[in-house]
């Protein structure tokens, strides 16, 4: 089964965006045991992408496409595949109300273009798309399997993980099983993992690093699902031995989540103070529904004079240790605690650079305290990186440091 | 001239390596005024390599292949484009030498397979990697031009750099100009983008949105370096006035950093309380460096209780009017503006949803509100999407008032 990935726009192939989507379908579709031996990239032409379109047909079984189902004139894909396939256009009713819908729930205006979204090519189905108007396309012709997604990554991802993976996944027997840490680097990991040794014939273990946690993946093939869900199980236990410390979800959870729900369960109210993040923590925890419940307040001190108003801390402890001091993080921990009905009391304050006053301290250095009624620490760290990178490490410590409290 | 590459490699098939080098040639080249139209990548597999390059020299001008020109059996990027050329090889005695004396001055081991690398196809030119082992190759065939590049990025950008573009060097010119705007939807300025009819032989005008914002890109190609001068000039000028309201900046700039450098310019100091995004538009800001001299603080009062005790809303009004009115939102507002050194305070209240105890008010409902000394307005919003949508819709609008204030 030879599958063919191919990415439309005239942005791509510019040089203005750098191409993510064939990356990550390779990664996905090889985790599904499919065989991607093409990438193809071509821009808003309906010449040149027909001609594309038609070497792929002739030469893969599965042809995923991303990009051009938007409403404007540059998106063709749709109808530049209808035509090298020979198949009609036909406006699907439901699917027009449907986005008039989600135009007038958001008070939007609904232009022409529009409506050339709810068109798609006889016999074939949408695909949902829960957070754009485009919706993605499913054909099946000549035993062949062409998905046409959308081009921004985050719809084109979603959709994937939703509906693709099932389209796809019809034919085997295949199953995966996703162990997630974090405060563990990939690379001491996959050592760890190598002399443990637990790939066999029908299954592998995979690493991927995202935003400061990292994946470890059980993938496993066979015709028999006995055999797949024992080899499943039986590492799943040798891994759990081996990461305990590090698991904080299985499945692709996310770490926020874990907190938030572990926090609802334990009835635990949190509050946080943050300097360095800026309000990404609190801006993490905040995207789970259900927050509110546990999530009290985050004090964002960008100024000195507002860690002082705000939290208490002394004039005399910033001007002698700097607001970048484990004396500071313990004085904002200790306000934010003292002033309000919390559980947790959580804060945090570090150099991101680039570029600072005080030239004693390096970039990087990053404090954080945690106060609960019968608990008080401040942690030290050193982060590498550049700015956002440092910021987003010091986001991650941070979701951690509230986990291990809390598990 | 139509230009091609061909980037080889199973590494960028099976998604293990992100491909960067199309990225960066397809760039280059459009400064260089050469049109890419086609991307292709393939496994180290001679019969699809094969049937890649005989499709590529049947539709380009240019191709440019990077990888599989190293020492190891999947390295055949060159005997494969010879037999598809109908060339044979030759032993090129300098390169022999050369590559030994390198091996001879490195204290390193050379194996036989590096004698592979001597050889080229007879009428071609080696193009020289000053860093590597694996010198470049050159052919001229039929009109067309054929460039052979080796796959470690760094490797294949110094030769580009050294000795590609000169090779290539076009006859023509080209000049992009991009326009940043904000609160308009790709649609519509799409259908006011249509209505004005600014396309030229020479000049074409496209839109991209990314991330609640839309780039509308000015690309302008002739030998004339004047046309291309005057052309994008009169474009901008007729667009700037079409979008005022909604332009930005210009050259993909973020939105924060230049509210952040306003600011900085205007000595404006800022001050957000929010709700809904919970952080994320403090986050935002934070990134940019310097933002400490004019962003002072944000109190993020996901409570009802925080609400009333940083910023003073009234529990009269929570109770009458819930925590998302514009009453709230405007107490909050002056509250922070009131207990602080502000020349501006923010504040956002908002349903995010999925699902909540006000049944009366829908989810993506969202207040604003702008205090500063002689300025004072509550904005309503009704914002589409899900939870993640919603809270990302609300901080670029927030963005965008703080920028319209300021500008």
């Amino acid at each position: 089964m030879v599958c063919e990935i191919i990415t439309i726009g005239t942005e791509i192939i510019m040089g203005n965006t750098l191409n993510t989507n064939n990356f990550f379908l390779s990664k996905k579709l090889a985790e599904l045991g499919i065989e991607v031996y093409f990438h193809t990239s071509v821009d808003d032409n309906p010449k040149r992408l027909k001609s594309v379109i038609k070497t792929a047909f002739n030469r893969s079984d599965i042809i995923i496409t991303t990009g051009g189902l938007g409403p404007t004139k540059d998106d063709m894909t749709k109808e530049v595949i209808s035509k090298v396939l020979d198949l009609d256009m036909q406006l699907d009713k439901d699917m027009e109300l449907n986005i008039k819908n989600m135009f007038v729930n958001g008070n939007w205006t609904m232009s022409d273009n529009n409506q050339k979204q709810a068109f798609k090519p006889i016999g074939s189905t949408f695909i949902k798309n829960v957070i754009g108007t485009a919706p993605g396309i499913y054909i099946e012709r000549d035993n062949k399997k062409i998905i046409l997604l959308p081009g921004p990554p985050r719809e084109m991802k979603l959709m994937f993980e939703n509906s693709v993976i099932d389209l796809i996944k019809a034919n085997f027997n295949i199953a995966t099983t996703s162990i997630n840490t974090v405060g563990i680097g990939e690379s001491e990991l996959e050592s760890r993992l190598n002399k443990l040794d637990l790939d066999t014939k029908n299954t592998s273990v995979l690493t991927f690093a995202k935003e400061g946690t990292v994946e470890i993946k059980i993938i496993s093939k066979n015709k028999d699902k006995n055999i797949i869900k024992n080899e499943i199980k039986n590492i799943k236990q040798i891994l759990e031995k081996e990461f305990q410390d590090f698991i904080y979800g299985y499945d692709n959870v996310n770490l926020e989540d874990i907190i938030i729900n572990l926090l609802i369960e334990k009835k635990i109210i949190l509050g946080l103070c943050e300097s360095i993040t800026g309000g990404m923590i609190s801006g993490k925890l905040t995207q789970v529904p259900g927050a509110s419940k546990v999530f009290d307040r985050s004090i964002v001190t960008y100024s000195s004079s507002s860690k002082i108003e705000e939290l208490g801390v002394k004039k005399e402890t910033l001007m002698q240790y700097g607001s970048v001091s484990k004396e500071t993080a313990y004085e904002m921990a200790k306000g934010l605690f003292e002033r309000n009905n919390l559980d947790i009391a959580l804060s945090i304050t570090g150099l991101a650079g680039p570029g600072h006053d005080s030239s004693t301290k390096p970039i990087g250095l990053v404090y954080i305290c945690i106060i609960t009624k019968n608990f008080e620490k401040t942690f030290k760290y050193n982060f590498n990186g550049n700015r956002a990178l440092i910021r987003k490490r010091s986001t991650i410590k941070a979701l951690d440091e509230i986990r291990k409290i809390i598990k």
